[in-house]
């Protein structure tokens, strides 16, 4: 029994570092260089090349190091009986958290508008919005959505949330099932999109829905770049009726050089970094997933392959 | 008896509506339009030309419409009898709060790197800070300083203060005394100044003073432009101690065009917009004032003239 990382532009070597002192007796192998494919039933994965995993064929459980496993079922053909898991780490929701309590800041209080005054000189000031007068809607409503959510409605902005189901957060106003998505979306100054990538939520920030946002509004997109549809958003901003929008994930990353976002001035651009996994405490939900595995009891985090996260 | 509005480079118009209403029978006169200058007893001022006040002989009360009155102080002759005001008010204080949490996040989560990394069109992950990481440390306890600190802790910050005297504020830190201005500083990541003006506080923010902080730390100056030696700040900037500055207040307003400030890229220039008093809330406060002033009643928020705040 042995366990393989299988990274895809991504550095491997502080996660066999990590895993090596939690799993001392076990052999942990790199994608390519394995001794026995046989011999491997845990691989941990980030973005694997189309169909790699069908080179295992004692396969157990695929683990995920992000809190989304897209990156491993759009590209992977995954038997039944394999389980998938992902990382759920209070870091990383916690971090998710900051990035958009950073975009929303300065959504309000114009640092952009500054920013740009500030290379002309140019001493204007301008009307801001308050907290309280701010209302955001968070589109997806699981660990991160949840504790995004809360944490801005403690801080005092007016949040409504919209999920498949009814949820009870606190602070929240929930709005769920499909009939209710614009309902959630209107006289909101802000999406914050934090869905999961499914058949249904690909391509749902598109023009009709980012129009339901109040004039002036603004898009942050912390879910993936499969959810916007660009040139809708591009003509949104075109036509006015949205400010702009912080971006931190894209179909192509990185973001290819002739994107038209890179040229929208009210457009900022991240590079994937609103929630980093944390190599310390992701590693040990790893190690106790292996030795979960070998024990025969249930896995952590475990994904539905059927709803897809 | 009638009322004075002695305004300077700023719009009275919508004071005198508000005030209007709300003293319905009073005389408000706008300088330099006054019928008789001995029926003045009660004057509302924003930065006052040098000595004006002198010219209404029987001044009771002079009605700052701002948080700070060294704008008064500082360039009128006044006698002891007469009673200086300033404006307290909740939506000035959170304004304050709301625009030190914005510079926070926009250093702890590099939103300057990432605006000069679009210009380029370069995709460049960075390791950023954690709130519950990073140490602040806020010069002035006094109304909104206190709010501010106990605001920024409340969301997870560390938060050091600095006062005069010991404060006990919920998720503060207290220091206090000239003695432990430098110990308030140490090992803090950014510092926050909101100090009234005084002998004691001119010139406050200077090489040794800033140079306390962190490497790589960064100055908020919400107080005033007298507080900071600009040179001595570009020094530490230069000298890559400090990372930059978020600065809102300048010894001159608007900020001179040739001001070395506006080249330095991480440093972020705001037209002394942090806390603009709201008109409605503070008439509210006036008008009482000038009932007060009628009853012979103690005057809200009065200002002591020998500690200058």
């Amino acid at each position: 029994m042995s366990i393989v990382i299988i990274f895809n532009k991504r550095n491997s070597i502080p996660w066999e570092k990590e895993l090596a002192k939690l799993l001392p007796n076990e052999i942990i192998e790199v994608y390519p260089n394995i001794k026995n494919k046989e011999d491997i039933e845990f691989a941990i994965c980030w973005k694997p090349e189309k169909n790699i995993l069908k080179e295992f064929p004692n396969l157990k459980v695929v683990q995920s190091v992000g809190a989304a496993v897209d990156h491993i079922t759009e590209t992977q053909e995954i038997d039944d009986n394999i389980i998938i898991s992902k990382i759920v780490d209070t870091y990383l929701t916690n971090d998710m958290f900051e990035y958009t309590l950073t975009a929303v800041m300065a959504y309000i209080k114009d640092v952009n508008y500054y920013s740009i005054n500030k290379c002309k000189k140019d001493w204007k000031p301008k009307y801001y919005k308050r907290i309280n007068e701010t209302k955001i809607c968070i589109l997806g409503l699981g660990e991160i959505g949840s504790y995004v959510g809360k944490r801005l409605a403690e801080i005092g902005f007016n949040i409504n949330g919209w999920s498949k189901s009814k949820k009870d957060i606190k602070g929240i106003n929930s709005f769920y099932g499909k009939d209710n998505l614009y309902n959630a979306i209107e006289n909101c100054d802000i999406l914050v999109n934090i869905l999961p990538v499914t058949e249904e939520t690909k391509d749902i920030l598109d023009y009709n829905l980012l129009s339901k946002l109040n004039k002036g509004g603004f898009l942050i997109n912390i879910g993936r770049g499969e959810h916007l549809v660009e040139k809708d958003l591009l003509k949104l901003i075109d036509e006015e009726h949205l400010y702009g929008a912080s971006l931190d994930v894209f179909r192509n990353e990185p973001l290819d050089a002739d994107d038209k976002l890179w040229d929208y001035p009210t457009v900022t651009i991240t590079p994937h970094i609103a929630g980093i996994t944390n190599v310390e405490s992701a590693s040990k939900t790893i190690s106790e997933n292996y030795i979960r595995m070998q024990k025969d009891e249930d896995i952590l985090h475990r994904v539905s392959l059927a709803k897809g996260y």
